[in-house]
């Protein structure tokens, strides 16, 4: 049995996230299947970050475990021959057999970028939240850097967690040229943490929250109607780091 | 009576190119539905350059004539709010009253990408023509100034016309990271002419023709087999340039 590693790239935006689900169209779903017309058996695919419908991804990690005849380079041709072209495998190799994408995964970075001018490009839509109104981009930074902490991200997610602790060890927004871009890196993320970050920090930059109330709303330990969860399209999964 | 020149971008992907054509989806249908329901009659929208299907623009230039209520900013909302997404006004603005889209244009911007390296990004494959073997670029440079020229361009085209001659200012073949973008500057072009001199161009990429062939292919002044059309999808009209 060997354990296959899988760097990915996707464009989300025809799909119901990473999940494999009944009768949608999913990324997991698609690798799956692509994978079972090649080895002839269902093999499952275990992806470093299960992202939500119609969030991207142009660094998302993946493994299997199979025994197969196909070299790896044979692999690699007939996995990007059998997917659709909105899903394609940047690399592959052989891992250690025990290697597992997310069990083993140290940090993920993500980015959200919010297209910040008025006409947007028709080949960005996909990949930006439009936000054509004007947004106090310093206000905005001095925010972000509030979620660099070890703390608990509750208020800043949806669902309930048994450890909501999460390290974000980057928080950072830059304006470059029509964009304004969000880089968060973290041990790990909680569901919509970083959409309800960008959300929140949207609200600052439209000048409806001060970015003080941002402790009180992480006090609270729960979601509230203050911070709304920006669009997915904006999202992209860019990096998953492991250990050597 | 006033007439709009409008600055338009779009994707091209989803569309059966620039021309009304009954029951199929295209840019100028699109543009002018919004328009009729937005000045509840039947507008013609005129464009510089009638994009093939598939074929996209970042700078295409239209105009229309029409007595409206609405002033340029509401017009300019108005549109865009009835519009798809795939099809974005840059901009709109009060011209002469004769300005007039295509004929008036002194020259029209197209370029070309090609995507030369195996995995490519999901979020560049509608915009890319995606050719992952390798290719003699230094040979593509040189051929590529071949096609500058004022010369009949029958043999890179489709179809017979009144007067195949065109002058081309500019061709020109850089390779940039993994893209070898080619932008070609005409005073006019003849139908499939951008994607034929790329089609060509391709070919002597690949060691399949040596560009001293191209003087033989012009000098023939018909299509041969051995030019094919690059595939729509690598194409963007970008600029279209008037006499001030």
């Amino acid at each position: 049995m060997q354990t296959y590693k899988l760097l990915i790239a996707y464009d989300g935006t025809d799909y119901a996230g990473w999940q494999r689900q009944p009768a949608k169209r999913t990324i997991q779903g698609a690798i799956e299947e692509a994978l079972a017309r090649i080895a002839s058996k269902q093999i499952s695919v275990i992806a470093a970050g299960r992202t939500d419908a119609g969030v991207h991804a142009l660094g998302q990690v993946t493994h299997f475990r199979a025994n197969l005849r196909l070299g790896d380079e044979e692999l690699f041709r007939a996995l990007n021959g059998n997917l659709p072209p909105d899903i394609r495998i940047i690399s592959l190799k052989k891992a250690k057999p025990d290697f597992h994408a997310r069990k083993h995964a140290v940090s993920k970075v993500y980015q959200y970028r919010i297209f910040n001018a008025r006409p947007i490009s028709p080949f960005l839509l996909r990949y930006v939240h439009h936000w054509p109104s004007s947004l106090d981009v310093a206000a905005m930074k001095k925010a972000s850097v509030c979620f660099r902490r070890v703390g608990d991200f509750t208020s800043f997610s949806s669902g309930r967690y048994p450890n909501p602790v999460r390290h974000v060890m980057r928080s950072q927004l830059v304006k470059k040229d029509d964009e304004i871009l969000y880089t968060i890196k973290a041990d790990g993320f909680l569901r919509y943490m970083v959409r309800t970050i960008v959300g929140t920090l949207l609200e600052v930059g439209k000048g409806k929250m001060p970015s003080e109330k941002i402790e009180n709303i992480f006090a609270q330990k729960k979601r509230t109607q203050e911070t709304p969860t920006a669009p997915a399209k904006g999202l992209c999964l860019i990096k998953v780091n492991y250990h050597l």
